[in-house]
């Protein structure tokens, strides 16, 4: 079971759907949490599901909720703009088949609201401390690459890269059967024991910003990412378990007793 | 397949759910195992789930039952004093997604009894030895919080717990979205590799009998949970693999030989 | 997917189901394995389920066949004896949900037969060389324990035993719940790597005879043994993945450097 | 859900499955991907599943396309030759359960056309390197043994094999049961750190290309697969990880701190 709880329904105009969930580095969800801040954005629904942990979260010390994803729009201010979904939540799902169930949940959803187009953020761990990460970009249909000139993405990684896991790759597979083109966004970061990389998210943002034709105040998003750290710490350790599962290797045979007294 | 079996109907009045099942420290167990005995409480359905171990447990040394969980109902004695439905059992769910499912069937279970409110109870494993152990709460509903004035649980340690896992989470989590208020107590124990901990236990029951106005004798706690022992043991062990599943991390891809002759 | 295919539909009088699926030692599937040759058992039924490995075996060194369960019948041959179903198979379930499955299926078709008992056969890991083993028996029903004395089984033993896995277990359990009685016995083995263990099946076997009033020449079981242990070997692989992934345990968060680059 | 998309509909007579998936030193993979190059067959329909890895995957360094299987096909071109369905992809399924229903979709596909023999292959890693390799035979149809003389397959090596996992084995364990008669050709490779090996996979391909009475130029084969290696290292990791996911072991307890607080 995956399920959305609308709370209000806004009208958009041919949104862009742009995803902001938990992952390496953080990335994602540092760049559309600070997106979602600094535009005002709204939250309008709420993604629940039974492949995320099962887990409840604390909020403002005592106060539980539910690990859920949410969804928060902004509609186009000026000309050349476009109204926007942002999707960030808390975690992503746990199971691999849970990937798929909850990447077409969404999916669906925004089309329902016209959605065509999705720019999905990420991390690309590289094992290094990336002096100057650049953002990485890969994309659903070859013929948008003209699109993304002058953005400062770079398109020719792809070899360093292999495959991009989770949100940030289903939602651009999947969409991409339904007809929705898509973007993904990966800013370099040193990697596995994942730590918060505002850096790289400002990276990420930047090129974003470019596409979007939105202007930030990026002066902020250090000490944003400073107020975010508790928070994030949690979800830090939710997501690192998520990915981890997802790329978990097998072991050899034990060797050693087993303590336990073992029947059947 | 999650199944609740009703031994009798109990007729109840705004009942409170108590959930003592297997956890941290076994505190919720333990706390609730005692009530059951004190207040002379009487099981009327049981619950069983293909998300629970396959494994049958023995009793009395010889005799076998399936893997379940129990409610226990106890009617108000006096003026002040609440109908309670009480949750105990073997284990809980094996897998993510079965702790939903397990915890969605409880919860529609007691609101079938005119339910609206319940109280979690479980551990907070803190990695160090504690000698006066503390009552940590976490709430549903922020105004909840006068409420539990004067029951001696601290509402300010949100932070160092983060997330709430299994059922004494998802209880309050899920049962949220149906408007069921919900009250977590934890009580301080050193924690992982589980141990029994009485006196976390008895701390945590002490705040519960303030909130539900009953006055039980705790002197027989210590030698109550001396007489669980053997069957406690046995469901640390299940308890243990359970927790450790859903925390369970991945680890790095093995260099050495495999010895089995692997083909496909 | 669970599927029962029959291959002949014999006329049965109250049979008991007795189950050998291969476990600790082997000990069930030898004993079964050696009654369905001695007793000239006949095949009725083979079991399939996604729940089992994704493979095929080899048998006669090139042909394969699907792992599967397979049911055998033997007709009681003179009076005080009973018809028997009798339950062998390459393997058992691989995922907990799968058990419960499987073990459902089983007792149903079972019960089709007008079957209202089962025996199950397991080993008991005790971590030590078992000069003598024993055989430790468990019940459905407490009033059952009388119509064992006599057999040799040890109904004392069961903190020890503290639970039964997978079928050996849940057969009991699942059919407990749909008033079908039911004993276990377990023979003591040394345990975890699973060896296959004859001596530990002739003690199980020695008990099952009494009360099953049969009698087979044992003389022949250790050379059996030997015969079947080219099978016996690729069993055991596939039952040892099995048990393990039940009791399978967490890791120490890894803290080394992962080498993949990986991203999302 | 494992859905399959179907390009054009070819007719075709009598088709044989060919399976070449990601496994054991790629040699399925590496075989048929020749094939369809030398052949110059043709892709009609696409396959895929929530049971594969939530990835997407990059080609021509920055387009994405999800994880998928293809069906290519191509007809016969002389007498003696056979019109043939041709499998490859990038992974096999995650989960065992999904090996089962990806691979009754892919028969009940094949069926769709006629089909009524497939021929699988794959790898026996064998831990040590082999100078030589042979190709390893295994047969669902005990009486098609004759029809196999003089291909140069070794039909008496199945002690060493035991068991097939995954498509290479289920194609024919469910194949049977369809009534669909098969054929599993294994080359002998080093092993486990899958590694891409051309000669073993040469072996096997002069094998089927005796029974497929073809011709094929192998003096490119080498060449070939440098240049798919880019690619075949991706589908590496990804293969690595699922055969590791089915033949991972249980661990002993983990003995020491878990650094996480945790709670329940």
């Amino acid at each position: 079971m995956t399920k959305i709880t609308v709370l209000n329904k806004p009208k958009l105009k041919n949104p862009i759907l742009i995803e902001g969930l938990p992952g390496v580095g953080n990335i994602g969800r540092v760049a559309v949490g600070y997106m979602i801040e600094e535009l005002g954005a709204k939250k309008f629904a709420e993604l629940r599901s039974k492949w995320f942990f099962p887990f409840v979260m604390l909020q403002d010390s005592y106060q539980v909720h539910l690990v859920k994803n949410e969804f928060h729009y902004c509609k186009a201010k000026k000309k050349g703009q476009r109204d926007l979904i942002l999707l960030i939540g808390d975690c992503q799902s746990l199971a691999p088949q849970g990937h798929y169930e909850v990447c077409n949940e969404i999916l669906d959803f925004a089309k329902s609201f016209g959605c065509k187009e999705v720019i999905t953020l990420g991390g690309l761990a590289t094992g290094e401390l990336e002096k100057e990460p650049e953002a990485i970009g890969a994309l659903t249909h070859k013929e948008d690459l003209k699109k993304y000139k002058g953005t400062g993405i770079n398109f020719t990684a792809g070899e360093r890269v292999g495959y991009i896991v989770g949100a940030a790759g289903l939602l651009l597979g999947l969409g991409k059967e339904r007809g929705i083109r898509g973007l993904c966004i990966l800013g370099e970061t040193s990697g596995f024991p994942i730590v918060t990389d505002p850096k790289a998210a400002e990276v990420v943002l930047k090129s974003l910003m470019k596409i979007l034709n939105i202007r930030l105040d990026m002066s902020k998003l250090k000490q944003r990412v400073k107020e975010m750290e508790k928070f994030i710490k949690r979800v830090e350790n939710l997501q690192r378990k998520a990915l981890m599962e997802i790329s978990k290797e097998a072991k050899a045979p034990t060797k050693g007793k087993e303590q336990l007294r073992y029947i059947g």
